[in-house]
C-alpha cells in the first residue's frame, strides 16, 4: 500500500510537540513495573490469598524477605523515575533521595498493613452478605482500592511526585473508585460497591466512615491565581467520625459533616451539617398520567 | 542498600495476622483459573465471536467437546478450593461434593445460554443504535455482566461459596456493574451503559426489566443480631415485570415497584410504587444571577 | 468423571443458534488486535510516555515510521473484518474499501493528535492538583478516553461499522466513561474523575466544555418504527460552548444547554436552558430526629 | 550516543542485497508456526505423553478432531508460503495446490504414525537400558528425529519445497541427527544416542537397520554441470535390511552395504560390501614410550 | 475445507494403540516442570550467574530458602509422576515414597554442588583459553551437562525411574553430550567441546578423567535373554584415574583403560589397556596423485 | 513436608563458595539479552527471512534504523557487563570503553554481513541439494553458526571478554558446531551438516575452505607455565585456501595443511601436509567370518 500523504503524516507525528510544554526525553515511571510492585506489596500484606503455591510456616520468612528486597528495588527505581519526570532531580542527586524514600517506605509497610486490615474489618462489620474477613480480603474491590490508596498516600507524604497518582489510577480503573493520594482518611474506612466514588485531594475523612457507590467528596469551585491558573487550596469536605453517606450523593466544597451524621442518597450538599444530622433528598414527584412511549 | 529497620519490617510482615480471624494456610480459588474458566464458558456460549480461528461446521462439535471437558475440570477444581476456603470441607469429602456440583453445572449450561440470549435480545430491542444482535453479543458490556451473573447465580444456587462473588466481581471490574450473585433476575433483562449499577443480593427483578447507568437496587438499612453482626434478610427491592429505571436513581429497601412502572433519573426512592406509576425527581431550581468563578 | 447428561449439553451447545439472527461463521474484529492497534496509536501520539526504551532524536523518525506501518496493517485488517461482520462486503470488494479507509485514517492521525492535546490542555487548566501537562498525559484516564473516542469517531465518520464501538468500549471498561463514537465533541473537552459519564451517539458538545463524574447526556425516550424497532434519530442533548456540568447530573432528550451555563450536580434535566444559566438541585430535607439503626 | 558512521551503516544495511539472487519480498515459512504444527502432530500421534491435562476416553475423539483441524490449517498455510518462497506459485494458483497437499497429508497421518511406532519398537528391542515402549516414546531423541523425518518425507513426496528441510533441521538442532527429508528409510529404523548422524538425500535404508552416533551416510563427491553447479544425482549409500553401523563410521558414495552386515566404528568406507560382511577399523598403534606432557 | 477421508484419519488416530503396550492414561513427568526444576537447582548451585537481579548478602539466605522450597515441590511432583508412569505405584503409596526421595534429594544438594565445582575446576586446569573459573561456570556447556548428570545420577541412585533420563536428555539436546544417568563418574571430570560424547549406563569413570568431543564409552554388543530381549549387564568401559581420551575415539565393551593412559583420536578400541599406555590410530595413507573433482 | 536436614542444606548452599575464586556479586552478561541482540542482528542482516510481517520498500529504512538503535543499546549493555564480569573495569571507566566498542561494532556490521553472504554463497556452490541462496539463508545451520562466529569474532577483536564465547556457545548448542571466537576464518567458508565440528581459538582457516561434520581443528597438547597453568599459544592447525576436510577427521596441533589439499574422513592427522595433497584413512579390515550376536 502506498499512502500518498503518509510522508506528511509521518513528518507531522515525528515532530515533537513543544507548544504545551510536553517533554519527550525525560524518564517516566513505568506502568508495568508499578503493577508488579503493587502485586508484590499485596503478596506481602495478604500472604497466601493470591498465590497458587502456598508457603510453609518454615519458609514464610524467606518469601517475605525475597519479596521485600524486590519491593525495595522496584520502589527505588520508580521513585527515581518520578523525581526525574517531575523535573525535581537529575541522576546523581536523585540516588540518595530515592534511597531515603525507599528506606522509609519499607519501614512503613507494617503500619500500612495494620490500617488496611482495619478497613477490611469495617467492611465485614457493615455487610450482611459477608461471612468472614477472608472473603473480604480475597474478593472485595474496596481492598484493592485501600491497598493502593494507603500505599500511594504513604509515598505522597514522603514527597514522591506522580507515582502516587499512577498507583491510585490503577485502582480507579479496576474498581471505579477514585481516591486522590493526598486525601486524609482515618482507620476503619469502608466503601460498599463503590463504583463512581470520588474523594478529592484535600478531603479529610475521620474514623469508621462508610461510603456507598457514587458518592462524591468534591470541590464546589476553585480559586485562580493572577495568571488564571487554579490554586491548590483546601476545597474538599471534612467528614468527621462515624459518618455514613448513601449512594450517588455529592458533597462539595470545604464543608464539615459532623460526626455520627447520615446523608441519604442522590443528595447535592454544599453546606456544613452538625453532628448526628440526617439529610435526605426532597420528595420525588408522582406524575398522575402515563403518557406512553418508552421514555418519561 | 542497607535498611536499618528492614529486619523489623520483615519480622512484622512475616508474622501471620490472626487477630481478625485471617487464615493463611487454606486453599483459595485462583483468579487466573477463574478467568480462564469464564473465557471457555463464553467461547462455548458464543462460539466464533472471540476466536481468531473459526471452527468449521464439521469440527464445531469437537471444539465444544474439548471446551466442556476443560470447563468441567476448572469448575471442579475451583469449587473444591472454594469449599475448603469457606471451611466447609476438607479434601476427601469435598471431592464428591465438587463432582456433583460440577455435573449439575455442566448440565445447566444450555439453559444459562438460553437466558443470556434473551438478555441480548432485550438490549437489541431497546437501543436505537444497534443494527443486529451480533453487534450486541460482540461488543456490549451488558453481555459480559449477564454471562458472569448467570453463571455465578447458577453456582450460588448449587451451594458454592465465595466463587460466585469472585465471578461477578470480575464483571464489576470490567464494566462498573455490580450484581450480587444471589440476586434473582428474570429473562430479557437489559442494562444500557451500566456503569454504577448495583443490584443487591436479595433483590428480585421480573422479566423485561430495563435499567440505565447508575441505578442502585440497594438496602436502606439492615438489622443486627444480638452480637451486633448484620443479618442477611430480604432488604433489597422487588421490581415487577416491564419496569424501567432511568440513570442514577436509587431504590432502597424491601419495596415493590409495580409492573409497567417508569422511574425517572436521579431519584431517591424508599417506598412501594403501584403498577403503571411514573416517578420523577422534584424540579431543579434556577438561580437568577450568575455569581462568577468556575463553581456554583 | 462421567456426566450422564453431558451428551445432551454438548448437543445443545454445539447447535448454532439461528433464532435471533446470530451468525457464527463471519469474520469478527479481534479484541487483542484492536488493543495492539490502540497501543501503537498511543505510542505515535504520545511518544516516550509509555516506553521503557527512549528513542533518540535521530531515531524518532524511524520509530514513528515503523509504528505507522504497523498501525496501517492493523487498521486495514480490522476494518475489513468489521465490514464483513456487518454484512456489508465480502472479500474482493472489501479490499479496496478497507484500503481507502486506512489511507484516510492514517492521513487524519496528525489532526486527531492536535485535538487530543487540546483536551489535555483543558484538563490542566481546570484541575488545581495538576502541575504540568506531562502529568496529565501520563496518568489521567480522560486521556485514554479521548484518545479512544477521537480515533473511534474518525473511523465512524469514515463509515466503519462495529469497530468504533469496540474501541470506545475498551476505554469505557478501563475508565467507566462511555462516549458513543458517533457523538460530536469540540476541542478543549475536559472530564474530571469521569466514572459513570455517558454521552449518547447523537449528542453535540461544543468547545471548552467540562463534565464531572456521573454526568449523563442521554435520551429521554425514543421513537419506534412500524415494526416496533427503535429509530436512530437525534435524541441526545446539545451543549454549547463553555458549559460545565457537575457530578451525577442527567441531561436527557434533544434539549439545548445554552453557552456559558453551569449545571449543578445530581440534577435531572429534560428541558432547554438559555445561555449563562445556573441550575441546581432542589433543597434537600433535614430530618429533625435521628431514628437509630444503620440506615435512614 | 552519536555514532559518526551509523548513517553509512544504516544505508549499507537497508539496501537489499541482490547480487546473489537474494529476495527480500517473498513470503517465507515461519519457524514458530512450524514448531506449533509439529507439536500438534506429535500430540495427535502420541496422545497423553506431553500433555498436563489428560483427555478422558470420552473426549479423546474431540481432542483429536480439534487437533486435526489445527494441523490442517497450519499445514496449508506453511505449504502455501513454501510454494511462494520457492517461486513456484503466486496466490490464486497456490490455494488449490496447497489444499490438495494438505488433504493428502492429513489422510497420510495414520500411516506415518504406524511407521513411527515401528521405529519406537526397534529402539526398545535394541537397548538393554529400556524397560518399556512408553519410556522410549517419552524421552528418546530418536522419536523426535523420526517424527520430524517421517512428516518431512511425506511432505517432500507430496512435492512441497523448503518446508520439509525446515522440519528436519528442527530435529537436527534438538538432537544432532541430520536426516535429509528426501532420504528413503524403511520400517523399524533405530538410532542410538545419535549425535552426529548424517543421512544424505539420496540414501536408501532398508528395514530393521540400526545406526549409532556419528554415522555418516554421505556423498564421496558430486558431479557438476557445464556451469559448475553441482548436480543432484544418486550419490549416497544403499543399506540393505538388517545392517548395523557402529559409532563415528563414514560410508560415502553410491555404494551398497549388503543385508545383515555389521560395520564397526570409526571406519571410512567408500566401496560396496557383500551381505553378511563384518568390517572393522585397522589396528591402532601402541606407542612404546610415554613422552610426557598432556598431549600425544 | 472438506477432507473426504478426514473421518477415517480421525478414527484411526483417536484409537489408542495398545499393540505395543503403549498406555495413554497414566501420569507422565512434564518436560516444562522438569526444566523449571533444573533452572531452580542451577540458581541455587551457581547463585548470581544467571539472574538479572543480584541478591544482596542479607537476602541470599532468603532466596535460597525460597528456591529450595520450590525445588522440593517440583521434585516431589515429578518423582510421583515418574513412579506412576513406570507402573511402580498408584497414588496413596506413592506419596510417602516420593516424600522420602525428595527429602534425601534436598539433603544431597550440597554434596552434588561440591562435585560440580570440582568439574569446573578440572575444566579450568585443562583449557589454555580460560582465564578464571567464573567464565567456565557462566558459559561452558560441560557445566550444563555435569549439573544435569549429577542431579540425574542422584535421583537414579534414590530409585527414581524415567525422570533421570529426561534430565540427561535435556542436557544432551542442549550440548550434544549424552551421559546415561546410571553411569558412575568420579570427581574432577572434564569434557572439552563435547559434541558427540556418549557415556553408557554401566561405564565407570575414575577421578581427573578428561574426554574430548566425539568420544564414545559404549557397548560392543549385548546379551539377550531367552525371549530375545537385551539384558542390562555391565557392558561399557572402565576408565581409571587420570585417563585422557582424544576426539572421536570409540572405546567399546567392558574393557579397562589403565590409569594415566592417553588414547589418541579417531581410534576404535575394544580391548584392555594397561596403565600409562599411549594409543593412536594407524597411519593414514597419502595418495600419490590428485584425481580431480570435489571428492576423493 | 518437614525436611529434617533442610536447614543444613540451606546453610551449606547459601554460603558463597570462595575456595575456587568464584565471585557471586559481579555483573554478568545475560543470556536472554544476548539472544535478543543476536535475533535483532540477524533481522538486520537477513531482512524478511524471519519476520511474519514484511516491511515495504518504503519502510525498510525505518525498520533497520529502529533495529540498529536496539542493537546498539543491547551491545553496549552486554559489553559493559562483560567488562565488569572480567574484572577489567568498574562503572565509570567502563562507560566510555563500552561506548567506543559499540560504535565500532555498529560500523562493522555491513562488512560482517558481506562476509556472511560469501559463506552462504559457498554453501550453495557445494551442495547439490540446494536450489537457490534464499533456501540456504532460511534453513541451513551453517548460517546460524557463521552469523554468531562472525559477530563474536568482531567483538573479540574489539577486546570484549566473555561475551564472544557466550555468542558462539549459543550457536554451538543450536547446531553442534563449536567455533572459538578467536579463530581466524577467511571468506567463502562452508560447513555441511556440521554436527561435531570443532575449530580452536588459534586456528587459521583460509578462503574457500570446506569442512564436513565431525571435523576437529584442535590442539595436540599444550604447554604449561611454571605454576602448571596451560599457556595460550598458537596450538591449532593452519588450513590454507581451498582445503576440503571430510567427516570426523581430527587435525591436531600447529600443523599446516597446504592449499588445495583434500583430507579424507575419519583421519587422525598431526603433521604438516604439502599443497595439493590427498590423505585418506588406512584400509579397514574385513573379518572373514561372522561371529553372531548383535555386536562385533
Amino acid at each position: 500500500m502506498d499512502f500518498e500523504n503518509v510522508t506528511a503524516a509521518l513528518a507531522a507525528l515525528s515532530n515533537t510537540e513543544e507548544r504545551l510544554g510536553i517533554s519527550h526525553h525525560t524518564a517516566t515511571p513505568n506502568i508495568n513495573a508499578v503493577a508488579e510492585m503493587m502485586a508484590t506489596i499485596r503478596r506481602v500484606m495478604l500472604p497466601g490469598f493470591f498465590d497458587i503455591e502456598r508457603a510453609s510456616d518454615v519458609s514464610r520468612l524467606h518469601h517475605v524477605g525475597v519479596d521485600i528486597e524486590h519491593i525495595a528495588r522496584l520502589v527505588r527505581q520508580q521513585v527515581a523515575y518520578s523525581l526525574i519526570f517531575a523535573g525535581r532531580h537529575d541522576c546523581p542527586e536523585r540516588c540518595s533521595e530515592a534511597d531515603d524514600i525507599t528506606k522509609q517506605f519499607v519501614e512503613a509497610l507494617p503500619a500500612v498493613r495494620d490500617l488496611l486490615l482495619t478497613d477490611a474489618e469495617a467492611v465485614m462489620l457493615n455487610d450482611p452478605a459477608v461471612s468472614n474477613i477472608n472473603e473480604v480480603l480475597l474478593s472485595y474491590p474496596v481492598i484493592t482500592v485501600m491497598l493502593h490508596y494507603r500505599v500511594a498516600n504513604t509515598l505522597h507524604r514522603l514527597g514522591v511526585p506522580v507515582l502516587p497518582r499512577i498507583i491510585t489510577e490503577m485502582a480507579h480503573s479496576a474498581t471505579g473508585i477514585d481516591i486522590h493520594p493526598a486525601a486524609t482518611i482515618g482507620h476503619h474506612f469502608a466503601i460498599d460497591h463503590g463504583t463512581g466514588v470520588v474523594i478529592g485531594g484535600t478531603a479529610v475523612v475521620g474514623n469508621h466512615v462508610m461510603l456507598y457507590q457514587g458518592v462524591t467528596l468534591g470541590a464546589r469551585n476553585f480559586e485562580r491565581d493572577d495568571e488564571g491558573h487554579p490554586v491548590d487550596v483546601p476545597r474538599h469536605p471534612i467528614l468527621e467520625d462515624r459518618v455514613v453517606v448513601y449512594s450517588n450523593t455529592s458533597i462539595l466544597g470545604r464543608v464539615t459533616i459532623g460526626h455520627d451524621s447520615i446523608i441519604g442518597g442522590n443528595v447535592w450538599l454544599t453546606r456544613d451539617v452538625p453532628p448526628h444530622s440526617v439529610i435526605v433528598q426532597g420528595k420525588p414527584i408522582e406524575r398522575p398520567t402515563f403518557t406512553g412511549g418508552a421514555g418519561i
